[in-house]
């Protein structure tokens, strides 16, 4: 299998760099952010609205997906992009992580995972390998192993039988997608994720385990599970540095723009959250000068828009006093646009992060972002 | 002032007619179905789907934008139109029925209405003078004058007292609305309300006193209110007759395809409801063989649209199995296509009664379109 990444610039002052991966539903460029849509939908937003603010691909939860509507459904829709009628790029997770924050019961065997349903308690079984055949069966572009995730602050003993448990299915996991691959239909690409909590030795002999195994492109994980900024920087940092330069990276849970421009900066290439989609349902929105609620009483009688430097169809046509009154009042339409705007935010600033790599600039734009925009007036 | 409306084709085997209205915002053919933007906005549908699906009017709701976001918010942005950003035609209603209907308390005199808000539980007072410039402040481009409208059941007192409140009302509210248009800058129309409850001759008084009135367009009130089928058409049909052909003739709150036929064969030109809407958001669709809900398992695996016939966008690219699913997963996105599909319904069921009355054959139509559309699996 060649390679699917190409680098296209490489900034000279940090590790930043624009690149294209080439996936079975079209190109990407990187770095991408991706929206999440957890249940085969972007939540608020039709497919119009995301090919209009320019999305190449997509997240969606192998978890959910597999719990509802079940793999039957998606099968008999010949897969994930004919049912929710997406024909460009889909990276689902593995549902690991979702296995160990919503299911009410797990536990961990050398086999795999056995969990109740958080949505009708009932119980299942996964395995790395079913794992794998599950995201087949949906047609994802990129999928994901099946990982172990350790929050911050867990003990050492704990972090090493997570990793070993993790390595352990990655080896079983790719021989699984190998199989896929050979049977000919299916096309989609297999990441393995690097594990190791916050020790450096054990993030280290993670990386080594997931270098070797040689796959199409690597994602960290245990990131952004409880620890501070700072120590999500380093850990971020210092994993990156440990991974080839000629693979795509993705780091998972990611969506603020100090994160994003962190992560960028240290050669991270793609990224996924469900941040600007869950706060603008909460009514909060990004501005180049920080975020705000929607619902605060100066908004009032403020007719300029959100953001005066966004380009986005909402600024372009709705004041923040229409906004706060949809908030006020409940309105299903708030939800829509605060989405809309919140994503077209982060796709704007990953394309003016793009531009500045490009122009072998990028921590001077993201000194000049971040300074704007954390005279923010609140933090949410 | 000239008449704002034109007959088009008068059908020779009923009441059915076509025609036009000239309103501030643009012409408006009739027989029109208005959706309605209760707080300054369609429910889950942006005004881009307005206008995709066609609707050249929508309706608010006096009493709702008065107590929020207020009036000094729709002032300060130059009134409705500009606030929600819709460049067509915006009907009002007086809040009367929501006073009624919404309010924990209100009191009527003569002098008006006293009640306190259902959001807050402050008191405010209306009496038709005040409505008449709140609308106008609004900048609606038909505006009704407030009533009193009276459950089915009422005794013939009750009935009376309500009609002579109605008539001294509308009699101040027209004059106040003839103060409003000779300050120069508002252009929108008046519609007086026929009460009168389900006794034919306080219909034809409360007929008579509208006529004399001789104000743009007149609106049928106090049906819908918990009758039968039978007598709101009886009491429509009478009520309709009773009224001169050359007015437009307005009946709030109807929104089924049985209610919307019998409105147009009895002459009627504009209608609205929050049903196809509300219903949409809780998961039930109109088909042109009735309505059924998303949620039936029967639609777990079937791929196929909401409805064949249907042209509508929600039709040509989404299966019932993934409008199912996304039901049940509580997404957004289920409002928003359910709504959108049942107001293109609805639109494209008066289009085609349009239509029907220019072939001279509404009665026709009318069966043929009912007979299918009455094989329903379900009654919403
Ligand atoms: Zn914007
Ligand atoms: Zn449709």
């Amino acid at each position: 299998m060649g390679s699917i990444f190409a680098i296209d610039q490489q900034d000279s002052s940090c590790s930043a760099r624009t690149g294209t991966l080439d996936l079975p539903h079209g190109k990407v460029s990187t770095p991408v952010f991706m929206p999440v849509g957890t249940n085969a939908t972007v939540k608020a937003l039709t497919r119009e609205d995301l090919k209009e603010i320019g999305f190449d691909i997509v997240l969606s939860n192998t978890y959910h997906l597999y719990l509802r509507p079940g793999t039957e459904v998606i099968s008999a829709a010949n897969g994930l992009h004919n049912f929710m009628g997406w024909d460009r790029n889909i990276l689902t997770d593995s549902g690991g992580f979702q296995v160990f924050s919503l299911a009410p019961f797990r536990k961990i065997t050398e086999e795999g995972v056995k969990f109740r349903s958080h949505i009708d308690g009932s119980y299942h079984f996964l395995s790395p390998e079913k794992v794998v055949e599950v995201q087949a069966l949906f047609g994802s572009d990129i999928q994901m192993q099946l990982d172990v995730c350790t929050p911050w602050g867990v003990e050492r003993k704990e972090a090493v039988r997570a990793l070993e448990t993790t390595s352990l299915w990655m080896n079983r996991a790719k021989q699984a997608w190998e199989t896929e691959l050979a049977k000919g239909e299916y096309k989609g690409l297999f990441f393995p994720i690097v594990q190791g909590n916050f020790f450096k030795e054990l993030r280290e002999e993670s990386a080594k385990r997931v270098i070797d195994a040689d796959c199409p492109g690597i994602a960290i994980g245990g990131l952004s599970v409880g620890e501070s900024e700072e120590l999500f920087l380093e850990f971020l940092n210092y994993t990156a540095a440990l991974l080839p330069k000629e693979k795509p990276r993705y780091v998972m849970g990611i969506g603020t723009p100090e994160y994003i421009l962190g992560a960028i900066e240290n050669g991270i290439d793609m990224f996924d959250c469900v941040f600007p989609t869950r706060t603008g349902r909460n009514g909060h929105v990004f501005t180049h000068k920080g975020c705000f609620a929607l619902k605060k009483a100066e908004n009032t009688l403020n007719f300029s828009p959100i953001d005066e430097e966004c380009g986005c169809k909402v600024c372009r046509s709705y004041s923040r006093a229409y906004l706060r009154h949809l908030f006020k009042a409940q309105e299903i339409l708030c939800s829509m646009l605060a989405s809309y705007h919140n994503l077209y935010f982060l796709n704007d600033l990953v394309l003016k992060a793009r531009r500045a790599i490009g122009e072998n600039r990028f921590l001077e734009f993201k000194k000049e972002f971040l300074g704007r925009y954390e005279q923010s007036e609140e933090k949410i």
